[in-house]
C-alpha cells in the first residue's frame, strides 16, 4: 500500500504522470488568489481546496519518506529538513496564519506562498539540462555570489559614507549597490555629488566584470553539457 | 505556368532575385505610413499599392502551395496555417479593417502591419547562420523562456502582495518584473518599502543568472556552428 | 627623402616610435579644449598648434600615399578615400569652420573633432588582438547589427502606433526602442498604457536574445583567437 | 621566532588557519561602524580594537618581509610598496586622521577604510579559481578597459559639445557615458535634443559590443581553466 503511494508520488508510471499534471494545475490555481487585491468566495474556496490537497500531499510524502531517503526509521526525522520538504511546508504554512485575519503583517508571509510555483520544477523535465549546468558549476557560482555580495557591501559602504544626505540608512546604500551592479538602475536612488558619482562609475565599470563571471561560468558549463562531459574527463 | 510562378516566388534564378528585391522595397515602403502621425494622400496611395501587391503575392503563393508543401491537393488546405502564410495574412488584414474608419481601436490592429518587416527575413541570407543557431538550440531556449516566465510570475506575485500600494494591478507587477529581470529599469515603477526592496534585490541578482542562460546557450551554439557541427557528432 | 618620411610615419624604427608618441600626446592635448565650456587663450593656442601639426601629418601621409597603397600615381587619388584618411580629414575640418564664429550650429560639427581620439588606435598595439576578433567576425556582427536595427524599427513602429500620446515623433519611438533593447532604460520615455507595456515586455525579453548574440559571436571569436585559429582550419 | 611569526601569518598550519579566521572576523567587525550614521561608545571601541590589531598585523608582516619577498635586507624597503601592503596601510591610515575630529572632509577618507574588506581575499580560497582567470587574461582585460575608457571619453566629448544645456561640466558628461555604457541608466541625466539622442543611441549600441568583450574574454578564460590550461599549450 505504501509502496503504491510512493510510486504514485515519485514514480514514472501513468498514474504518477497524471498525479503530477493534476498537482501542477492545482499549484497554478492556488496562485490565482494572489493575483487579485480583493478577495471573493470563489478565490477563497479555490485556496482552501488547494491547501487541503497540498497538506495531504505533504503528509503522504512524509509517510513514505523511508522509501525516498532510504535510511530506515531515521528517514522520517530527516525528511522534513530536506530542501523540497521545507518548500512544501512553507507553501502550506501561511494558511494557518491566515486563520488569524487581524494581523496585517501577514501580508508579508503570503510571500512564502509564491514558493508554491517552484514546486513546478519537480514536475517538469525541460529544465533538467539547465539544472545540470547549475549543479555542476555550483561551487564556481557560489564563489561568484560571494564575490558579488562582498563587492555590493564594499560599494554600499563607500557610497553610504560619501553621500549620507542621499542614503538615509545602510540598507538604502545596499539597495542602490544591487540595483547598480545588476545594471537595472531604476533611478529612485542615485549619487548627486562628484565623489559619489566617481564611486558609482568605478562600481558600475567593475560591475560589468562581476556580471560577466556568471555568464562565463554558465557558458563554459553549457559547452561541457553539450559535449557530454568531455571537458571534465 | 504555375511552375514558372513558383520558381519566381521561391527560386534562386535572376527573375526570382529581382522579385525579392522589389518586394523588399515594397515592404519597407509600406511601413512608411506607420512612421507618421497624420495621413496624407501620398502615404495613403503608397499603402494601397503595397497592400494590393501583397494580396497578389499571398494569392500567388497559395495557388502554388502544392509545389511548396508537396502533399498534393491537401497542400492548399495546409498552406494558410504555415507560420509564414499566417504572417503574410496578418500583414494584409488590417487594411480590410481600415476601410471602416470610424473605429479608433483599429490603431491597435495596425500593430500587426509591423509584422510585414519580418517578411524581410524571407529575402535575406545574412541572417541564415544566426537562424541556424536559434533553430538548433530551440529546445534549450524554450526551456529558458519557460524558466524566465515562471521566474517573472513568481517575482511579480511576491512584489504584488508585499507592496499593494505601489502596484495597482497584477499586470503592473508583471511589467515591473520583466523590466527588472531584463535590467532595463525605466524607473516608472519601483518598490519603496524595505521588504519590497529586498525582493527587488533578490530578484535582480537571480535575474543576472537567468539572463546569462540564453547568452550561454547562444554562445555554445555559435561555437558549434563555427566548427561545422563538430560537437554534435 | 620621401622614403624616410614614409618610414617615419608608418615604420617600426625608433624615430617612428617617438613620432607616434608625440602625435598621441598632441591628439590628447587637442581634445582638451572640448572639455571646457568657455574658451581661453591657452586652450585656443593649443588647438591651433595641434591642428597645424595634424594638417602637416595629413599632407605628409598623402604625399607618401603611393608607398602605402602601392598602386603608383593612382594611389594619390585613392588615398583620401581610405577610412583612415577620411577620419584624419574630418578631424581637421571643423577648424576651418571655426574661423566663421557667427554660426551657432557649428557646435554640432565640433562632434567630428571627437573622432581625433580614434586616431589613437593607429598608435596602439594592445587593441590589435581585439581588433582581429572584430575583423574575423565582421560578417556575423554586421548581420547581428542588421537584425538589431530591424528589431528596433519594428519595436518602434509598434509602440509608436499603440501609444501616440507618449511618443510625439517616430524618432522618439526609435530612441525608446534603442534605450530599451540595450537595457539602458533612462526612464525619460516609457509606455503607460497596458498595450504599450505589453509591447515593452515582449520587446525587452526578445532584446535579451538579441543582446546575447554579439556576446556569443565575440566569445566564439575570442576562443578562436586564443587557439591560434584552430577552429577555422 | 620570526620564522614562527611568518608561518603564522602566511602558512597553512592549524594556528595560521585560526589566525586567518580571527582576522576575517575582525575585518568584518571593523566595517560595522561604517554602516551607521551616528557613533556610539560600543562602535568606537570596536573600531579602536580592530585598528590596533591591524597595526600589529601590519608591523608583523613588515618585520618578516625578508622571508616573504626573499631579497635579504632589501625586502624591508620593497615590502611597503607591494599591492597588499599598500591596501593594509590604507586601511589603517584613516584612523590617524580620525583623531582630528574637526574636519568634515574626513568623511571622504573613511572611504579607504572600505578597502579593509578586500583583505578578505587574502583569507579565502574559493575565489582563487576566478582570480586565476583574471590573472591569465589580465592583458586582454586591461586592453578592454583602455578601449572602454577611450570610448567613454569620446562619447562624453560628443554629448558634452552637442548638449551643453544638459551637461554642466565635462565630469557630468563622463558620468552619463559610464552610466549609459554599463547600461545602468539611472535617468538623472539624459539627452533631450534629437542630435544628443542620436549620439546616445549610437553610444548605447556600440556599448553592447564593448560590454560583450570582457564577457567573451572571461568565458574563454573560464574554458581554459576548466580544461587545465589545454588551450595555451
Amino acid at each position: 500500500m505504501r509502496e503504491r503511494l510512493y510510486s504514485l508520488l515519485n514514480g514514472d508510471g501513468r498514474a504518477a504522470m497524471w498525479y503530477g499534471r493534476v498537482m501542477t494545475a492545482l499549484i497554478v490555481a492556488s496562485l490565482l488568489p494572489l493575483c487579485f487585491k480583493g478577495s471573493s468566495p470563489v478565490l477563497e474556496s479555490i485556496e482552501y481546496v488547494c491547501v487541503l490537497v497540498f497538506i495531504a500531499d505533504y503528509l503522504a510524502r512524509w509517510a513514505t519518506a523511508d522509501l525516498k531517503v532510504g535510511k530506515g526509521g531515521l528517514s522520517f526525522l530527516i525528511y522534513p529538513f530536506t530542501p523540497m520538504a521545507i518548500i512544501d511546508l512553507l507553501s502550506i504554512l501561511p494558511v494557518f496564519n491566515a486563520l488569524n485575519d487581524a494581523l496585517r503583517t501577514l501580508r508579508v508571509l503570503r510571500l512564502f506562498r509564491a514558493l508554491r510555483a517552484f514546486k513546478l520544477i519537480r514536475y517538469s523535465k525541460s529544465t533538467s539540462a539547465i539544472a545540470a549546468v547549475f549543479e555542476k558549476q555550483r561551487e564556481a557560482l557560489l564563489a561568484v555570489l560571494c564575490l558579488a555580495i562582498g563587492y555590493i557591501l564594499v560599494s554600499a559602504l563607500a557610497i553610504f559614507n560619501v553621500e549620507p544626505e542621499t542614503f538615509n540608512t545602510f540598507f538604502d546604500a545596499v539597495y542602490w549597490a544591487v540595483v547598480s551592479l545588476t545594471t537595472v538602475g531604476y533611478g529612485d536612488l542615485y549619487p548627486s555629488s562628484d565623489v559619489g558619482r566617481t564611486i558609482a562609475m568605478i562600481s558600475s565599470l567593475m560591475g560589468v566584470a562581476v556580471v560577466a563571471l556568471p555568464s562565463g561560468i554558465i557558458t563554459a558549463g553549457m559547452l561541457d553539457e553539450l559535449r557530454g562531459g568531455g571537458i571534465s574527463d
